[in-house]
């Protein structure tokens, strides 16, 4: 299964120093790369594993250059991190052929179902009434597509998705196992004790290019749709409630509940286990760091953070202890201040 | 698929001013619905809006009965979120019909397993041995009722849902795509530096009216059941464990969760992303804020919170770091008011 | 269905005093057990229970044993917590029979799999080209096993648990229902404003005796495997991020997230809800309580604790408030001991 360097400089540009042929079976970590293996440096921190890697080549910036070349064949680039990138897409997909377009003789698809050129179904999957497939998409084994779904095009499915009915998923899309898309919004009245359903009848539209995470979960609008802009990257086990927004080309990390109608605006970062809560409103460029919770609207670009610093158990308890009595110390220091000032005014020598 | 007003008030009651042939195309939400569109007005807060909303007709209770009509047509009822509520169940039976009674030929369904009158039962769903469900239950595509399993009448699995052996699923629940209910408990006994399996031999029982959110997990007890009472609604993505009791009509929300043995009361609510730990009781009423750590049992009814305040990351910086020295600083202001207090001692007149 | 405790002592040991012939319908917790009903009794704290319970016999330790004897009947071991877990597996496998092995008429099974002896597959099932699933494994109702992938003797795989292509699961693991294992890790190189997809070329790769609970996910790794050692407990709803080592017999709870690259060692404990941040490095016994959030590598082994002390609502805001000012507060308190130094030094008599 190996390829040579100049297969990989052909497909995907960059600068070759050294024999075209050399075999490449693997791409590796630089810090582990052996002989056969392919490794980047994106980093100048990570120059000085350059010296002793035996990786039979590597993908460098111009900077890096001599210092590679003095150790054996690179290839230079002007965003190795992105030429890594582009790099294991090509490599997948010479090794993982596709799956033949077609529908497995084990799925259930409904005669009103379109599928366009190219679809290929995997086996036990469910295409219900008037849904759209559009060309190039692969959905996979036990794929459950809800009546109305909408897929775009060359969007990958992976086995055991669920499309609620009249969801739309779009173009070049992936979407991991157990991923739920238009489940119902978390919506009741209470009424003399009890809660009494507020059927959802909005739906969940994702653009183009987005990534959903293995068992993540995004719930239908109550009225309106719930909506994941183009370019949104999610990973696992992620909530996104009711009418919340995700805007273009945002990246929100594993375990983040989103309350419902919720407005995270583009370009913005969440880290693992934060919480959004219900109604906020951040605007593009905010970073939430992990484990934040947010309670506010964020108005401003920035990296905001709130999570309680980890220590050894003994110091925590002490400081946790003296933390539920912080409002009385501040009250304590505000007397003690004033008895100072007091002091002070009696004793204007002193 | 338009309704019209004079249907709806036929179906739900209230009093209708305005022309009863008025058709109505979609619900909508208050801000922004347009012609051909129907909102409720639940609050005061929200009566501005009632001035400049284009919608077709308006819910609103007696007090804003005027205002509502000084614009064109409104349904005067006690209650609007009420009545909102039920209008969605309405709304939604008369446009997606119930699947047609009957056994999908694409299902698998054990010849000692008994559906009632009514059942549905979708393609691929697994029925295994000795299962029971009663009249008018749909069992989604791809659901799996596992041996001796219970489903009362008139419940709604989605797609997708697993119900394992001995467990049991009141009436008129919703259960939605991914849920996992009666996966062993996580038990085990340490040995020897390993952990020795302990089986979970109770199930899990689910009362009446109940809603399970998608991907939420709920383990069976290790040797008694784990209880969910009638009227609990449950988010996404949450983790119940075993022998954990959760009390009627609490409600909690995505991500959260409940450790085993924790006995949560009736009429509660827990904020999303909150942690329950284990053999902890929480008394009837009792509301956990979102992202609060349960600690110890909350024995009075309240609102309790516990969550690190969001802030600027340089400022959190400060004073996260600060607060990891907070027992020594309350150390040094007690020594500095034992300062002030001797030197005041001393001298008495200053 | 009822077991005697002759029958239960042949099988598992332990000395008898009490008849053989003394039926036991039921394994019970101490608290609660009744006529028929078997209960083990670990710590000395809940001795006093023994003297109360109607339970038919009792496993207790031999500091117990005239105290278990002055009501009835015992069986004597030196663990009873052990015992208990033996008995537990002991009572399944007498009472819930393993299933047949072989291949459901309504799975999917590609002709190159290779499927050992004693193997059973449930209906729509779905095993993929080149996988290996060795002797006495059950391959549950909806399981999806991908190309390549290989699973161990003696394990049980829940119905709808996903094997991504080229994983591997050890011998005599448990996995439970809504398992992902191997989907993508959550990799993308940003590239002028967007984030282009890294490939996850790596695998999961999982030791013996391992459990992983309903809807966890595992996630492949980037170039390298994702590892799970020897002995390792899951629970329910965790996030385990591409590239993470979690190191032999350790245990975590459920709603745990643990990011891309950490390190994990062998024989710790991570509480529910905690974070575990991406490249940190956790060494041998280290124990993360509940909800706390891992910023730094914990190089010695011990109890380490970051959560906020939950407090009624009111009370948590004096606080929090206080607590965005807490840097502040202790520059005041820096500037009282500075001004009760200078009164000092000028009064040095008071």
């Amino acid at each position: 299964m190996a390829r040579s360097l100049g297969e990989i400089v052909e497909a995907l540009g960059g600068t070759l120093h050294g024999a075209p042929d050399t075999p490449i079976q693997r791409l590796a970590p630089l810090g582990t790369a052996s002989a056969g293996e392919l490794a980047f440096v994106a980093q100048l921190r990570y120059a000085h594993q350059i010296d002793t890697t035996s990786a039979s080549a590597l993908i460098v910036p111009e900077s890096l250059k001599e210092r590679a070349l003095a150790r054996g064949s690179c290839i230079v680039t002007g965003d190795p991190y992105l030429y890594f990138a582009k790099l294991t897409q090509w490599w997948r997909r010479e090794h993982e052929p596709l799956p033949e377009a077609g529908i497995d003789p084990l799925a259930s698809v409904h005669p009103s179902a379109q599928l366009d050129e190219g679809v290929s179904v995997g086996a036990f999957a469910v295409v219900a009434r008037d849904v759209h497939v559009a060309r190039g998409t692969h959905v996979g084994a036990h794929t459950v597509l809800g009546p109305g779904a909408r897929v775009g095009a060359d969007t990958w499915l992976h086995p055991r998705v669920t499309v609620g009915a009249r969801c739309q998923v779009g173009a070049r899309c992936v979407v991991h196992s157990g991923a739920v898309i238009g489940a119902d919004g978390f919506g009741f009245a209470p009424h003399e004790g009890a809660w009494v359903k507020i059927e959802q009848l909005g739906a969940v539209r994702i653009g183009d290019d987005v990534e959903i995470g293995a068992n993540t979960c995004i719930d239908r609008g109550a009225l309106d749709d719930t909506v994941i802009e183009q370019g949104v990257k999610l990973d696992n086990l992620i909530q996104i409630g009711h009418n919340v927004r995700v805007g273009a080309h945002t990246a929100i990390a594993g375990c983040v509940g989103v309350a419902g109608s919720a407005d995270i605006g583009a370009h913005c970062t969440v880290g693992g286990g934060a919480v959004v809560l219900g109604h906020l409103r951040l605007v593009d460029g905010v970073h939430v760091s992990a484990a934040s919770v947010v309670t506010r609207s964020l108005l401003q670009p920035g990296h905001y953070t709130g999570m309680f610093p980890i220590d050894d158990n003994a110091t925590w308890e002490k400081n946790a202890a003296s933390l539920k009595q912080l409002n009385r110390l501040r009250e304590r220091v505000k007397a003690a201040e004033h008895a100072i000032e007091q002091a002070l005014q009696n004793n204007p020598k002193s």
